[in-house]
């Protein structure tokens, strides 16, 4: 009998970090422990309450990232009951595309006297969206020249990415620009603090640094951007790059003093949240379609075809594993539309009957909608409230129902409302496969696989068998997995993957019948997809007016 | 000094009829009195509750109709304070089409004891909607012989009428249908009741009837339909036509002891309800449109040019008044929507804010959505929940809501529903105006007159002058008008209108600055009533998937 040994698992999301500790053999999960960040995300003001911040920005302060390695992963060790000696190695997962300005030596600008006063000095968190005009400029230029990585992008580069956000601080406070000696994303730069070397992932450093078959944009581009920005790559971006699930360095001493692990202990290259999960998952294999479905559904799937898929996010070589394509898609909107939906479209005789019965509203209209058979509401609803990631990459789209009556009730429209998502899941595998890539399989992780109905509605829409995941802590888990491949306790990540991993394989199987009746509304989603998503252009204008009435309103 | 005369209008409608004393110097209403109907609309069951109806049946039982002479007119005469001396008519609109089967004298077909146990015995009220299949017949048939009579009536032929109504009757009780001597109009049945005389109402008879240029559809068209039903026009619906305000007798014993009022007394011809307040809106002109608003809307209006008006509900000569072409059109939903979304769609919070402000939740929506400038929500929908009347006469069609986001309130989406029955009813006016018949005026009726925002959303919407009737039981007063008239205390209705009827002037005017913006969402919303309207068959394929599914589920 061998002595057990373990790996940690770090998961940074956007309000907290996670610690957890897996046994390296079979993936067990042995205790678990989060930090909130005591600063959140900045949308209001800097930390000293001073200066308040534009629309549309969320940044964060670096440190508190830093607290969770001081606060979690000990709490984690502890729970766990383990010898601290016993853990072979460690690994991290981030938000994504979340960046910070650093000096040289990893320093935050924002944790220097002469910056903390300065916005642009902080991390900018994923959804800082307000970098959108550098990202329509570096696409319309993209578009212009015909840059070859553009169609790896679906054809478009997003404001949350790499460049539109450095762009920003280069048009909006260029002393701070000019003052970066590094742009990290935060995936690198925990691991940085974690062994002292700064090592880019492979996977963010792929979708979202615009690193294609090992070049960036070229100077000659970012010049015609803007001639500060010409250098940009090569002094502030350009970076040894690490394959996933490689060690990038040892802890340093300072870093096991914060966490209570071994000096020299193995750290794993750093890794996106979405992307680590496929491991949790143990759907590595090409055609495992990995949705994480929470208030958004970001999808990542392993494929040894490269094609151009019109709308996905983004294709990147070894972006997932290494030795395959790894694809991401994503849907803008999900979770957030049925919680929208709960909280402002349903009446107060639902809301006293499920707090009569102790269960949320959104057990009682699930409930209620699952007795429904299909169709039955006569309702089909567009998936837009948030806009359109892929496949149609619009973020001026909006929602729409069609159908109602004055029969209809809150329990058919919360209904509609779950198919549309499900549709606009169909519509991403249905592009994939189209352009050549195919998808046998769908596995679900995030928090909404805990509803069955979604689940089968899911898998009756898409016709295919649909797994999922069984931790209730994926990402965390998916982080411990390559720490154990970093410390060389399996010979890659798939074969971690495979012991420490695992999905509920067919929780879902698609019933035939309910598949043919599908189809048909299906085709009704279709036609509104494409006639209100390609055919015209009712909803941004519908936007536009409204922003021009607002602005009127607020004179 | 004259000693004051009265007439006393009586208004039927689906669940009660009305009394009012009018003064017919001024049209000063001095009292009313309402009673119910006893039976209600029966759609479940006859009286005797041993028979159950099928489905989009709906019955009254004409005793119900006599029980308001009996009570309400007397109630309100003592009421008024008046001696019934000095009143000199009597007039009386009805809900239309509602038809009842009756004997050569005038007693309905119920009141027998052979048929009192069958359905088709009943009045059939407006609103049963079972005779479908045979205004589908009818109108095919009418289609393909290319029947002059059909383009009077914007194309089609609607089952609420008398010609569809029969044939039902025809195919699915023969006896019943081969004891009718008569097939009256509920609004002429009322005063044979007061008068000993049959006399078919011109309104009734043009609209529901197919009575056009004197002319009912032809034996031999009657006859492809039902070879039995070639005799239907000759024997049980040709008779002498009355005027809108001529008299058509004079009150007989029996009716002067149920009412308390004199023998002799002139009685109106017969009318229908939304008709006859055009005469007391005094909006008898040609180019004002009257729009009597409650749960659904019917507009009424007179032109001196006959077109024809795609999806119109009828143009009939001297369906109005005297003299004029009388054209109708109708919104098959308006306040019935806004009804649905407070039941349905609105939160607890908004309900609760709504009773400790002991204001209604259409009043504190209303207040708030008022506060909003024009496209500010972001939304257009189509009011199609019941189905469209005008222009599209499709009752497959159904709502739809486009442009929603994560921060829609129910606040926008009421304003919006508000909206979209204001631009209903410009695509009304504007196909009225594109095929030759002016609009100048908006006139409106009806409970929804009180809601001011509605008022001033119809007039920017409208771009139109929009003026309010002044009587709250409209009606009522429109058939003391017609009384008036009959009675000869006037030259004609128009003349009687003009000192009795009344109502606000440009109450609402349309702000050049609101209708710039609204030219703007009704663009979008003509797109979409195009589109679902007359694009593709979505709406209708939903209604069948549904109706499928539910057939499915109840097996």
């Amino acid at each position: 009998m061998h002595r057990q040994k373990y790996t940690i698992g770090v998961d940074f999301g956007t309000l907290s970090g996670r610690a957890v500790v897996v046994r390296v053999d079979d993936g067990a999960e042995l205790a678990s422990a989060v930090h909130d960040y005591e600063h959140g995300v900045l949308t209001q003001s800097l930390p000293d309450g001073n200066l308040r911040l534009p629309v549309e920005w969320a940044l964060q302060v670096p440190e508190d990232y830093r607290q969770v390695l001081k606060t979690a992963v000990p709490e984690a060790i502890r729970l766990a009951g383990i010898d601290p000696a016993d853990v072979i190695g460690i690994g991290t997962d981030f938000t994504a595309c979340t960046m910070i300005p650093v000096h040289a030596d990893g320093t935050p600008l924002c944790e220097t006297a002469a910056f903390a006063g300065r916005p642009h000095a902080y991390a900018k968190l994923w959804k800082h969206h307000s970098a959108q005009p550098q990202a329509d400029r570096i696409n319309a230029l993209a578009a212009d020249r015909k840059e070859p990585w553009l169609k790896r992008y679906g054809g478009l580069i997003s404001s949350e990415w790499e460049f539109a956000k450095a762009l920003q601080i280069l048009d909006e406070d260029p002393e701070v620009y000019h003052a970066i000696d590094r742009w990290v994303e935060a995936a690198d730069w925990i691991v940085w603090q974690l062994c002292g070397t700064y090592v880019r992932n492979a996977c963010s450093a792929g979708y979202k640094g615009i690193l294609q078959d090992g070049h960036y944009p070229t100077r000659d581009f970012l010049s015609a951007l803007d001639p500060d920005f010409a250098d940009f790559v090569d002094t502030k971006l350009r970076h040894q790059i690490g394959a996933l699930g490689d060690a990038a360095g040892n802890l340093t001493e300072q870093a096991a003093a914060w966490t209570g692990l071994p000096v020299g202990l193995p750290v794993a290259v750093g890794n996106v949240d979405a992307h680590v999960t496929a491991a949790a998952a143990d759907s590595l294999e090409p055609g495992q379609l990995l949705a994480i479905m929470g208030t958004s559904t970001c999808h990542v799937m392993n494929s040894d075809v490269l094609q151009e898929v019109p709308g996905m996010c983004g294709v990147v070589d070894g972006g997932i594993v290494t030795g395959y394509w790894g694809y991401e898609a994503g849907q803008s909107g999900v979770g957030d539309i049925f919680g929208w939906f709960i909280d402002n479209c349903v009446p107060p005789a639902v809301h006293e009957q499920a707090l009569a019965r102790n269960i949320s509203v959104h057990q009682l209209l699930t409930e209620q909608a699952a007795a429904q058979a299909i169709g039955q509401h006569g309702l089909v609803a567009l998936d837009w409230h948030s806009g359109n990631r892929s496949v149609l990459v619009d973020h001026q789209l909006s929602g729409a129902i069609v159908g109602q009556t004055l029969a209809t009730t809150c329990v058919d429209t919360y209904r509609a409302l779950l198919e549309s998502t499900a549709y606009g899941t169909r519509m991403i595998v249905e592009t994939f496969v189209n352009s050549g890539v195919p998808v046998t399989e769908l596995v679900v992780a995030g928090g909404l696989l805990k509803n069955r109905l979604l689940m089968q509605i899911y898998a009756d829409v898409l016709g295919l068998p649909l797994s999922t995941v069984n931790s209730a802590q994926a990402p965390a888990l998916g982080a411990a997995i390559h720490a154990a491949a970093a410390a060389g306790a399996y010979q890659d990540v798939a074969a971690a993957a495979k012991q420490m991993g695992g999905r509920v394989r067919n929780a879902y199987l698609p019933i035939p019948d309910n598949v043919a009746r599908y189809d048909a509304l299906y085709a009704a989603y279709v036609k509104l997809h494409d006639w209100f998503g390609r055919g015209n252009a009712m909803m941004r204008t519908l936007r536009e007016i409204s922003a021009t009435a607002q602005a009127g309103a607020n004179e």
